[in-house]
Parts: structure tokens; C-alpha cells; sequence
């Protein structure tokens, strides 16, 4: 083979707040061949997810911490190269973990080889039929069992995660009320995806809005970013309340410890339920995910958008986009 | 029937801060006769716990707030006086809540005839044989499913809830630490009670003493306090940890609002569980505890103490107590 170049970001320092591309290094190296079991695959997407930031901190999340110096970490979807594994060809698309880089090898044990089917776009399968959708299906599901007429609050409405954690509410039941940053994200999720009501967090008190949206409290709450809106849902919950931990945004960049909730008590007077989960405790059950989601999407009930922003050398400044509210949906780069 | 006079406790302010006896009035009246179906019971034993603070608060806790005026609310043992309810006669032994007086009325179907059982004494019935050994057995084994060799840490591990909770876990076969606030308590909850480690949190840091002590991190925390205590195990939870939150005694006091826990959002990177319980939804199914407790008791797996304080009129001054860390056991006013 001629020899190619490899383009990738390397991970040079742990970010102190919001990432800045110093924290980056644009590195080049030949791309190399695959041994015996291995697959060369050039990456097409790549996925950027609000945990990445998590990844890079030195004391880690529930991943070992990127060392430094080596390519930064991420999930990705490409098209195979060169294959020394049997259950790949040439031109298979799979999905994978190479991080952020043009070209990547792995074992074939860890790639999944994705189905050709011409109404399922490549991109889905970073978001609703995969990781996404599938941390949307067990963080509600399973941690908080939903039931019908129960009122379920989600924050980062707007986002990949929970949009599709809201529109799932609405096929439980559920009365649903989304939190997000912007009067075009409120008007989509209550427009498009079919959510009761939708509550600004940048023009409106939280306090008076769930007032307003949740007349008869919070049965659920599915929380993607902790902090004060996790205190706020706390002094307004139900009797048996549960609480799904799918992530807590506001405190990936943070550069001094955060005080938790000051209602935290509520949990003991209301016999409520905090669970954290993370998804990959799940990925055994994947299949029972992807059948109920994909028939609720063909059934039109499951709608989802992807924000995807054009070449790799633009990941660093992209990644911010999931903490400063501007992305929508679920957020991919095209390599 | 000739005139007899009731003392009694009445609530008058709202504490603020740690109870003064100025927010108690000292009042009496006639003692009343039942109506149908009432009985009459001079009361022997009053139960003081930490719950009782939050039913004086303005906010309620888990009940309405006691009205200013009305007598303080508690849970008492007595002697049947004079009875018009077909299951009770005079001098019948009953358990009910009849509050900070020398006599009340109940409803019979609110009572709970005592057996006569030479072996165990009347005060046993609010502590082991009661709410007490209930909220330790069904806090703990609903809520957090402890598995033998698994780390068990237990707070206010020398009070009455904690030290039964103690006991059953070491009866699970987990490993059990105990915090508690003197040196007197760790000894007697090591020496006499057979938990595995005792934390003196008076004297030692407790992030220290988390190394020191579990050393396999902390699988099941039950939480009587709260506060930094909850802060600095969330700072050592295993994957899967749960948390079984009791109370929280270090905020029944507060006058300004409490931050929480630090280190919340291990709650999500350990997928752990926190969970709060309220005893009185465990009731329907006090027998499946009190044959437990009972048995247990016999084979001398369970030892309990009763600090007992003489006197109505001294119920104000001990019911702090519970929170300056001076009581030790199941703190009882001796009527």
C-alpha cells in the first residue's frame, strides 16, 4: 500500500474549564496496516458526547483518565480498508471507538459491523440507534419505570440524550415537561416532538416554572446536568419520586467543587430514589433497546435531529458546543 | 370518677435552631373520660427521636406540622384507665402516639395492646420491639440488600437506629464500621455490639478514617445525619454502592439552607443508588421484622441500651440530646 498520512487530535493537557484547542495537539503519523485479527478502517464520523469531557479529566469518570500524549478518545463510524479479521471485507461501514482520527486499526472483536439499509442514515446509528438512544431507553425505563399519567421532567430537552428520553415518556404515558436553553429548542421539543410543556432555563425561574408546567409535581426526573436544576426539581417532587442520573453537565467544567443540592432532605421526606446508571452496564440488553426503538421510529413516534459540523480539524471547538447550549441534537463530526 | 389533672407539653413557637423550653408551654387541664369507643391511658414511657424536631418545623417533614398550641406529639406506652373500647381493659400495657402528657384519649383502633412478656420490658416496645428495630431492619434490607463480605458503614452508629443497623449487618455477614461522636460509643459499639471499626468523628478525619477503616471502599452506607458525613462517603463508594438515607440530623437544626453533598455526582460515575424511607410505610409488614428482631434477640445476636430520663417536666431539655451527641441508646422519658 502506498503510504498515507494519518491525521489526528492528540490530548496534551487536561482542560481547566471550558476545553480550549492548546488543550489539543494536530498530530500526523503513516497509517499502519493491520495485524493478524485486526481491521484498518478510515473513519467517517465521529461522535462527541457531553462524557468525552469527563474522559479527559485527570481523575478520570467511571473510564481511566486519556493519558497524555495519545490520540484523544471518541466513537466512531468508518468504512473497513484492509481486513485481517474474517467477519470483515473491504468497504464493510462499522462501528467503533477510534477516537479522533482519520484512520484507525482495531480488533475485529470490537467493531460492529452496521446493516445496510437505505432508510437508516449512517449518522443514526450515533444517536438513536446506538449509545444515545440506548442511554435514553435504560435511563428511563429501567431506573425509573414510568407509568402512565405521571409527570416526567427532563433536562437538556434539546439535546440528543434527551429528546429522545422525552418523546419515549410521551409513548409511556407520561406527561412530559423538557428543560432547555432557547425559545427555538422549547418550540421544538413542544412542537415537533410532542413534550406537554417546555421551560426556558435562561428566561425563566425554575422554581416559578414548575409551578406553571407541573401542576401536580415531579413523579420523574431524567437529569443530564445536575446543580441547581436538580435542587430545583428536588423541592418539587411527589411522594415516591425517582430520579434517573444520566449525566450532570453543568459540572464537567468545573474548576472548584460544587455544592449539591440544598434540598437534597426532600429524598427522605418523599421516600424518593437517585439512581445513577451508565450505559455501557447495559450494552448486554442492546437488542431489546434497538427493537423497540426502531419500531417506535418507523411507527413515526421517535423523531431525532443530528448537528453535524464539516472536518475533524474542527472537533476541539465543537466539543464546547455541548456545555454552552448551542449544538441540537446530537452533535457528529464528518471527518 | 374524681377530678384528676393532665400535665402536659404544648407546642408554642417554632424552634429555631436547637429546641429551647421556651418554645414549650407547660400546661394542665382535667383529664377527660373516653367516649364510645375510646380509651383512657396514663401514660408511662414517651418516646423521644430525632424525627420528632422536623414535625415542629413550619414546612412539615413527612407529617403536617404540630399546630402552635396543641400538645407535642410522640410516641408513648401506658396503662389502660379506664376503657370503651371492647378489645382493651383497665390495666392493659399499650403502645400508641399520644404525645408529651401524662394522660390520653385514643381511638382503641390506634392502640396496640403489649404482651405480657416477663423477658422483655415495657421499654423495649419503642426501641428494639418497635419503630426503632424496625427502621434499622427494613432500612437496611429493603433498601440496600446487603450481600455478606460486603462494607457496611453506618452513622450515628451508637444511637438507637444505627446500633440495631449495625447488628443486622453484621448478622448479613458484611463488614460493619460505625461513626460515632465519642470515644465511650466507638468502644461500646466494637467491644460490646461486635461492629468491625469504629470512627470517633470528633477526632479523626473522616476521609482518613474511610482508608483506615474500609479499605475496600464502601459498598452500603446507611445515613442517619447527612451533612459532610454523607459528603465524605460519597467521596469512597464502590461500584453499585446504596445508600439508605434514615434521617439527616445534622439539618433538623439548621437556620440557613444546607448545601449538599460535594462529591454528588459519584452517584453517577459508581451507578449507585440513594434512597430515602419513611418507617411508617413499612408497618403492614412489622410481624416479617419483629419475628426477625425477636429471634435474633434470643440467640443474643442483638443487644440494645435505653438511656432513660426521669420526668414529663425534663422532656424539652432532653430531646436535645439527640443532636449535642450526649445521648447514648434509645433515649426514653420516664413519665
Amino acid at each position: 500500500m502506498t503510504k498515507r498520512i494519518n491525521h489526528q487530535w492528540r490530548l496534551v493537557a487536561r482542560p481547566v474549564g471550558m476545553i480550549k484547542e492548546t488543550d489539543f495537539e494536530w498530530a500526523e503519523e503513516p497509517v499502519s496496516s493491520p495485524a493478524e485479527n485486526q481491521v484498518l478502517v478510515r473513519n467517517l464520523y465521529l461522535s462527541l458526547d457531553p462524557a468525552n469531557r469527563g474522559w479527559m479529566r485527570e481523575e478520570g469518570s467511571y473510564m481511566k483518565p486519556i493519558p497524555l500524549g495519545s490520540v484523544m478518545l471518541g466513537g466512531t463510524i468508518g468504512v473497513v480498508e484492509e481486513s485481517r479479521h474474517p467477519n470483515f471485507i473491504e468497504g464493510d461501514k462499522v462501528q467503533g471507538f477510534l477516537g479522533w482520527q482519520e484512520y484507525g486499526l482495531a480488533e475485529g472483536s470490537t467493531l460492529r459491523k452496521l446493516p445496510d439499509n437505505p432508510n437508516i442514515p449512517l449518522t443514526a446509528y450515533l444517536g438513536l440507534f446506538g449509545v444515545i438512544g440506548m442511554t435514553a431507553y435504560f435511563g428511563l425505563l429501567d431506573i425509573t419505570d414510568p407509568k402512565p399519567g405521571e409527570t416526567l421532567v427532563v433536562s437538556a430537552a434539546a439535546g440528543a440524550v434527551g429528546s429522545i428520553t422525552g418523546q419515549i415518556g410521551k409513548i409511556k404515558g407520561c406527561r412530559v415537561v423538557g428543560i432547555a436553553g432557547s425559545d427555538e429548542k422549547c418550540k421544538w421539543i413542544t412542537e415537533e416532538l410532542g413534550f406537554d410543556a417546555a421551560i426556558n432555563y435562561k428566561t425563566e425561574k425554575l422554581r416559578e416554572a414548575f409551578k406553571r408546567t407541573c401542576p401536580n409535581g415531579i413523579d420523574i426526573y431524567f437529569d443530564n446536568v445536575g446543580g441547581e436544576t436538580l435542587d430545583a426539581v428536588l423541592g418539587r417532587i411527589n411522594l415516591g419520586a425517582r430520579i434517573s442520573i444520566c449525566g450532570m453537565i453543568s459540572q464537567y467544567n468545573a474548576t472548584a467543587p460544587v455544592p449539591g443540592p440544598y434540598n437534597l432532605i426532600n429524598i427522605l421526606t418523599m421516600r424518593a430514589r437517585v439512581q445513577g446508571f451508565i450505559v455501557l452496564d447495559y450494552l448486554p440488553r442492546a437488542p431489546e433497546a434497538l427493537a423497540d426503538l426502531t419500531r417506535w421510529y418507523q411507527e413515526g413516534k421517535l423523531k431525532y435531529r443530528v448537528d453535524v459540523v464539516e472536518g475533524l480539524k474542527n472537533a476541539p471547538g465543537a466539543l464546547n458546543k455541548l456545555f454552552d447550549g448551542t449544538n441540537q441534537g446530537k452533535l457528529i463530526i464528518s471527518i
